[in-house]
């Protein structure tokens, strides 16, 4: 049950980084639905790893093979399972903390939990699991195609895109390597990343995700609210510490009377400081939200830590690692949207006979 | 499968503000539990309206009636059914909302959505369900009476608590009637709230929660991860536009370096911007998150709006309405966080035979 | 979970035969129908006590009242709440069995389970929960009101109806006390019955239940087949032993020859030893099944059982009891059908976009 | 939420008779388990097609890969994915039903549910589906090792074994191609599928399960009973048209002084004709049901039936089919109920804390 997202629209996944495949299982999907796969691919790529100076070097081939529910091109109704194979793993690279716990990893936790960790590359903790959230994201987009979902890199560390969302112009996020469609702060995001880059620093960031021509009504009150789920689903990426849609945080510092969103006469409304949703149900307007990530713990740093019998123990990033999260995760948090949206657009297909 | 929070120790739920009653059904709570009724009451009085002069007048006797699930005292195992009856509703006071939507608030959604609603106090939409959330909530902290969970006001529009929890006297939350245990802090919230209030207008604010003694181990890889069943929980409230844990939004901004969470010998952290969360499981260190809440939407002003038929028409908030609903809410998110973490202790059974 | 019900259309209960009241919650009922909540109280009356010579003399009033998810005589897609007091509890006539386990009750494995029971009346294990169940079937029925559900006793010990069902006419069953629309089995039955009661004895017997005008597509494979829902749902009736549709057990002696259910033209089969479902899925013919219930363990006769020390002791039974309780599981086997029929009515609409 | 069966212990699968491969996922298998592979090869053997002259000649490799959740060679907790190669498969078998509905199979319904269907085979409604719950089913085997499961062929068409199961030496079994313990009526039972097969024909029968050495308190009332379970995961297997345990239909013929089953001093009881199970939970005795199979659909003669556009044509099986399909059905209604009774055995930690 704790590792299945959504209602209807499920995907349930495996997978350890070093093990021999991830993958997923995906329920739900309506029958007869032509998919194409080309753009999952596609979508799979914008997430892998060595695509740029900016991120790892690890090269994944992370080719997305089907193997059910899919039946001359089109989705049968049946669960749609695929894999994706671990070709590129340098296992070796991990060796050095098999008895040792990384800090800000989930290598203790892991271990004092089930008491055995796969220590490879973070096993099932690593973030190697999200390959399978584009896949399944890629097949939502496609459920949905008439909503448009566009995530982008909205702060690197201090560096900010200082514009509302409306000015910006989304086709440009792919035009650069840190994903941000401003492309002054674009600039300054990779140069700041090259910078943390070369001292063996990571550093955090934000990207904040839109999502436009929503239909009005999905969402589930009272504990499946759509704002929700939302959150639930940004909240299992990796390195996540906080979520806020529409006003957000700022809105806590406001008067009712500047944050209330007035309705124009025909339903839309004025501020949209609501995000979209209004008691957890979508209201028809843009619906946006902002996503925080840590800084990646990996550091190729030496730091001290502790080993499994409580020595304190030196240690240094191997492996290959991206000095920051927020680039590559911009396709995930448009996956995970995917989802959600989808698997509510199929559930309020249940609201009236 | 909407109305229901939690996966062992599960909620479900019922009621709109102005029906005959709400109430829930609690099942997953293990038996022989010797259950403290007149606690459960104590939590329920904490929430309900009237207590001072900074929340709403309304009177609610919000007394809680057990039908099922505890004998001779003590839980059966069987379901733990629950009512509150709504003795003082004064359902005129929404007749001029009948054919009007009123804005941020979820009419117009519910309407939308449902094809129809109870307009009265906002029906299902209404916050009066969180007093369900509370009984429960405070079933649930008799089941993991080791740990401690203190929720306070941290801010009210720009006015913050600039101290650390650590150095808070939670013991002194109750104290005030803004509920935020510093008390330099707390008049001054408490002025902000009684000026906003004779402006007729509203404000916002947010609350912190601490756990205290929280095993190692709680959490579930990889959608069912802690802070995410307590995001998805809090995004449950209504008003609430923002979640975030340990380091939180400010995370994003540093890097690795300075973020990174070093272990002493002993297996604790040295700064815990982890938040007590690392991988999605409990390290035991202090669990802490951050709630925002937005200003509350109905005003003593005039505000423009629309009808059902398209209309602007104006209209200004009757009945009796919280200023700010941060005070009251701070049980409401103690309760959630109980919840949460009665149901992923028992969860935690499961990891190993 | 384990007090609940279906996917989409659920039923979670609560309450103890000798509680204040029993009741449930109904989720997933769509918004917008409008309910005949005097035939939910008619369906109720045909399930309580007291009703013939040849049921228990125990006579509950049985009166359900709706506290939630009604508004104006219409669903609002909101919870529906209902709840039946327990007004004519005798309790003092089961403080014989405090510590003693009745034989073929659930009085030992409740107490060695939870280590705590309400022995009174059998708490939570008792029938009474089954006016649960024809409350949220009551209302089902109105959901999917193109179907009928026709159920029926079919034998009572070793009196069977000799007839196809397709030779029977079911607006006879509620003719008579023993709800056997064969008029001249009927007495025979209701002989046996008496008979039996007077020995201070009981007997088994079997229910068969007839759906029509099914559409063709509900059921959900692999592990939610229709005929597996159904079965799930009718061996969670106390006292049921054994479930089958369509040849059934029979079918367990035939060959392929015989068996196969060949198509017609228009896609209807011939035979229907299939039961309306194929692959899991319904096919637009009659379903049909039958369901075997053991005879009521609390007998007017004295025997030998144990107590809580392991003492043997003698018992009688007390209280008032039925001799045969199948003519009052007729409305029970058809509320639990109308459940889940509903349910996969709704589930279905979820299968293509 | 289709493709899932258990609470705890789960199981989701995927796939195809005639596409890549088949597999699953269980997630909540407890860490820290040693598996035995071996075993859960040897029981897929016990399943596979072509083992001896009474089943297809069709052969499978069947041979179980394992991805994940499993680090030297223990559990750890996390998803357990595997899968089967479909290497055998001569879809041209298939071709001459591409737009044919065979008589008492799911092409029809399929067709008609989802508006498409995988022709070849029968495609997910196929029975080698059930080869994924038998590997999931060894896995639960070795967490329940202290219970033992036995199934075993009671009926081929009219031909039954005479005798109650406490006289059968399970051991014996895997000793005759039908796997009827008593090996006179093995020999009975293979001379009529043998004549059976020379007709073209099929036939069906019963498999009996007896369950021994379960402890006290597995079962969770009131609608996770445990025999309710054990039927919907038996009723989900492919022709299963019946389910019965303890007395069942025999049952509901008895009275209540001759049906009852009285304890003993110690807690157990004189007859079990309760089957090990009261108000749907274990009381220690042996659990026993018995599940009844009709004849396999497919046919070595020709038949009469209709194709897609509603023209009668006429048919014979091709492919290679089994024309009895019990004696293969042993090992799945063991795998099956292994599942259910890992599954029960996990959420009874659940009961008390």
């Amino acid at each position: 049950m704790h590792n299945t997202l959504g209602t209807v629209f499920q995907l349930t996944t495996y997978g350890a980084s070093h093990g021999q495949a991830i993958g997923g299982i995906v329920t739900g999907c309506p029958a007869g639905i032509e998919l194409d796969l080309e753009f999952i691919q596609k979508e799979l790529d914008r997430r892998k790893p060595g695509q740029s100076k900016i991120t790892t070097q690890r090269k994944e081939a992370d080719e997305v093979l089907f193997l059910s529910g899919i039946f001359e091109g089109k989705t049968t109704g049946t669960p749609i399972a695929f894999q994706i194979e671990n070709t590129n793993t340098r296992s070796k690279d991990y060796s050095h903390i098999k008895t040792v716990f990384r800090p800000s990893h989930a290598d203790f936790t892991y271990q004092k939990k089930y008491g055995i960790r796969d220590y490879r590359g973070g096993g099932r903790s690593s973030a190697r699991e999200t390959a399978n959230w584009v896949v399944a994201g890629a097949i939502a987009k496609q459920i949905i195609s008439k909503m448009t979902i566009n995530a982008f890199t909205s702060s690197v560390g201090s560096i900010f895109i200082d514009k509302p969302y409306q000015a910006l112009d989304f086709s440009k996020t792919e035009s650069n390597i840190v994903r941000c469609p401003d492309s002054d702060t674009a600039g300054k995001m990779i140069a700041r990343i090259e910078e943390i880059k070369k001292q063996g620093d990571t550093v955090g960031g934000t990207v904040t995700c839109v999502i436009k021509n929503v239909p009005v009504g999905l969402g589930e009150p009272v504990f499946n609210k759509l704002h929700a789920a939302l959150g639930q689903a940004m909240l299992s990426i990796n390195a996540v510490k906080g979520f806020e849609y529409g006003s957000g945080f700022c809105g806590a510092k406001m008067t009712g009377s500047a944050h209330n969103d007035l309705f124009n006469a025909d339903g839309t409304t004025k501020s949209n400081l609501s995000g979209g949703i209004q008691g957890g149900i979508s209201n028809g307007m843009d619906i946006y939200f902002r996503v925080a990530f840590k800084p990646v713990a990996t550091l190729m740093q030496e730091q001290e830590t502790i080993d499994e019998a409580g020595n304190i123990v030196k240690m240094q990033g191997k492996g290959r690692h991206d000095p920051c999260v927020v680039p590559r995760a911009v396709v995930i948090v448009e996956s995970l949207a995917a989802m959600v949206m989808a698997d509510f657009s199929l559930l309020n297909k249940l609201t009236k006979i």
